[in-house]
């Protein structure tokens, strides 16, 4: 089947409106929103439903033309933009975007694969529940794109990753069946959990059209409190203190250097810093419930009093309105524009068990440091999950091509301290195509085995999203 | 290869006493603890470590013999022992019982899969935390059996089933290999989750030989409270009322109706109602706190006030001590030992959406006993969940192969209606051999066929668990 004719048959499944193969119209769609990869891909195809995608689905697989899903577009490592040189196809999911059922009692909602977080976001507030996942690009990712990279965000301490909120998984497979996984049941042991292989497979298994996902009680009041201290260690510490005294209430503990702080209040207008004081580490904390919020800020302001008199931090400020616990955030969520603004990097989003992570940032940043003459380290992060953004800037005086060259060399040496304290070199990212190689040349043999099986038993054509999350055999074979 | 030479090898790689061969000595091992099946082995196999576990896979993989991994043999679907006719071995985990590591400071636990639930539960607490989640066989229940079977329990409320608290996982791979997944990471964005699709895999992927879990804050104060009200839609209202007065520390609600409770103060001794006064249903509350229980109680009192006079509730008793937690609980526990001593039924573990679980109870109950004459439906359980056992006594008179027989017929009836509302055959005890046919009649092609391929690309010799929660395409090969 020539490129014509495969395109007609696309056309006459999904009407003129379902594809675009004009180049122009195309090239937005084939650059991942860091820019770092531009793809090729014969036409952009947009399905209304899960029917229409598993029409496409069966065209593709018919013609042998991959098809690489996308939602918002705003994966960080380039899973949802096809490879320079491929003869693929675009799905985007954009059109998909009811949420198709909401039902409080049962704590649950069900939206389609191209509804934005923040429509998820505000529809379960109108019915006094909450999505408790958030990320700072929630105005554009996507239900979809979320459940198909397991994304994280700020609120893993308490509810966990995306994963975690699943309770049922809608998806076109790779013969174009319907996997119709779509319940909200709590409990459902028939079998191989598909709704969980589905979740994180970053569209190489199926194409996943809904989700149907767990709901919790509002809690509209919020307290946010800007800490300094003196270190990591004394972070974690105080985690733990904070916890002991309110519970479950702590959902974010997000640490910040003092290099990334002074990044955001150079680059980004309307911030300042929320303490008078200098300090090494901040933590922004935020706290929630959906019980009494006066009682909360009690034990909240009695538990944080106690982290001063103990010495395990420096000073704290608790935002006295939400205006102020908006601008704490800010200062927490630009810091990647920040570091953007300020010049390339080399960026790793890096998890080691929790109880490593102080000493893994204390001790790998010299390292770092010492080994690449000129880098600085900016760590930041979900100190609370063990995970944090490792990025690394190169010397002032770097050539253009730094992130190319030694970028790659600084990449290697972090991923190996990572894997020396047993950690992941992506702990919400995902592999896409980006950190395709670096998977491969650390990953032990039998769990690329079992994705390789697993991935040619599902996909036997590798028709889905080929060249991104799994390593082929011969590493040729993946760009 | 013949037999004799398959165990000479198996003797050669554990030892004499790893290998048992005497079917006197096999036989307690061959029959599921409810009695339902007794199948057969060619012998016990019983390896110390994961490395003994690989050379037994490798050895049963070369001759071609089934391997059926055993824990606690608590399960309830007869998935850790042979089928009658097998020409299998028989591997037990329970020498593998070392508690491998306890980190308090990253809330985690490495346990081998022979570690005994309730050991698990004991370490937690030595170090100030504790694992959430308990059933009633926690004193025999191994890890490896709950990893694989994706457990359930009397704390799915709050914290979820088992699949919820597993951090990570070793397990040996059908063609032998390890695989090295223990670690404590709170977020790993690598690939297919392996761990997820092992969990609840019932050992037809590989055997789990160790886990690594997530724990809690202790919360050593509970309380206790057994409320008695007229239907299950009152019981889900009095829930959902309850979470928005004391929030996440409502950790059970268990529904007991009217016949359970007279069953086990019929059948087990030293047991007595909590109320005075007669009601069609009763709940079980647990409320836990790592904080202040003083407060926790007088909130939970003040909601408790609240249903009564709102009438959702019709009584209540607070456990004013442990011990009398304790006598509350027995009766939630021993349910199913009533049962049993009062006679035999066709037992169903049912999950609904949580909203139409109440409706569920109140429809399907008189329709079973409709079509059934002289059937008596006992359902209690998880309400919170959507999860309920939904029991039907035989008439008084029937027949000794009642179960074997109309049994087949109601479970059918009861299982048609689960579907009809979307709901699953099996919330928490898995598929094993007693609900592969039923599991087989029911599920979609597209399920099915995703969960065959799997199956078949990591095990393609067909030798871990056969007979178990895959059904296969010619359902003749299954018996």
């Amino acid at each position: 089947m020539d490129d014509g004719e495969f395109l007609d048959k696309l056309r006459a499944a999904l009407g003129e409106g379902g594809v675009t193969a004009d180049p122009a119209d195309l090239e937005p769609w084939l650059t991942d929103w860091r820019g770092r990869v531009t793809g090729n891909a014969l036409a952009l195809v947009s399905p209304r439903n899960a029917g229409e995608v598993q029409a496409v689905v069966r065209l593709a697989a018919a013609a042998g033309i991959p098809i690489v899903p996308q939602g918002g577009n705003t994966g960080m490592v380039a899973g949802g933009v096809p490879r320079p040189g491929d003869r693929a196809i675009v799905l985007s999911l954009r059109k998909m975007n009811a949420i198709r059922g909401i039902d409080a009692g049962d704590n649950s909602l069900v939206a389609e694969a191209g509804v934005i977080l923040s429509e998820v976001h505000r529809a379960a507030e109108e019915v006094g529940r909450r999505f408790p996942l958030s990320l700072a690009a929630k105005g554009s990712a996507t239900i979809g794109g979320l459940v198909s990279t397991n994304a994280g965000g700020t609120q893993v301490l308490r509810f966990g990753p995306m994963r975690s909120l699943i309770l049922g998984i809608e998806a076109v497979l790779p013969d174009g069946s319907l996997f119709e996984g779509l319940s909200s049941l709590r409990k459902d042991n028939r079998g191989y959990d598909l709704r969980q292989l589905l979740a994180g497979a970053e569209g190489t298994l199926g194409i996943v059209t809904a989700a149907s996902l767990k709901l919790v009680p509002a809690a509209p009041h919020r307290i946010v409190a800007w800490l300094g201290l003196g270190s990591a260690y004394d972070a974690l510490s105080g985690l733990r203190a904070l916890e002991g005294a309110v519970g479950d209430a702590v959902e974010s503990f997000e640490l910040v250097p003092a290099n990334a702080l002074a990044l955001v209040l150079k680059h980004i207008p309307d911030t300042r810093a929320p303490l008078r004081s200098d300090h090494d580490w901040h933590v922004l904390v935020e706290m929630r419930t959906s019980g009494d919020v006066a009682m909360l800020r009690t034990i909240a302001e009695t538990a944080l009093a106690t982290l001063l008199e103990d010495g395990l931090i420096a000073d704290a400020a608790i935002a006295e309105s939400e205006a102020q616990a908006e601008a704490f955030w800010k200062l927490r969520e630009t810091i990647s524009e920040a570091e953007r603004i300020d010049g390339t990097g080399a960026k790793h989003d890096v998890s080691v068990p929790v109880s490593a992570m102080p000493g893994f940032i204390e001790s790998t940043a010299p390292q770092v440091e010492a080994e690449f003459p000129g880098c600085r380290v900016i760590a930041f992060g979900h100190l609370g999950d063990g995970n944090v953004h490792f990025n690394v800037q190169p010397p002032k005086d770097a050539a253009p091509g730094w992130v190319a060259e030694t970028g790659v060399l600084v990449s290697r040496f972090v991923h190996d301290r990572v894997r020396e304290v047993g950690g992941s070199l992506s702990a919400e990212h995902g592999i896409g195509q980006l950190k395709l190689e670096e998977f491969a040349r650390l990953a032990e043999p039998a769990r690329l085995a079992a994705m390789r099986s697993i991935k040619h038993a599902l996909d036997p054509k590798g028709i889905m999203n080929p060249g991104k999350l799994v390593p082929l055999a011969n590493p040729g074979e993946n760009s």
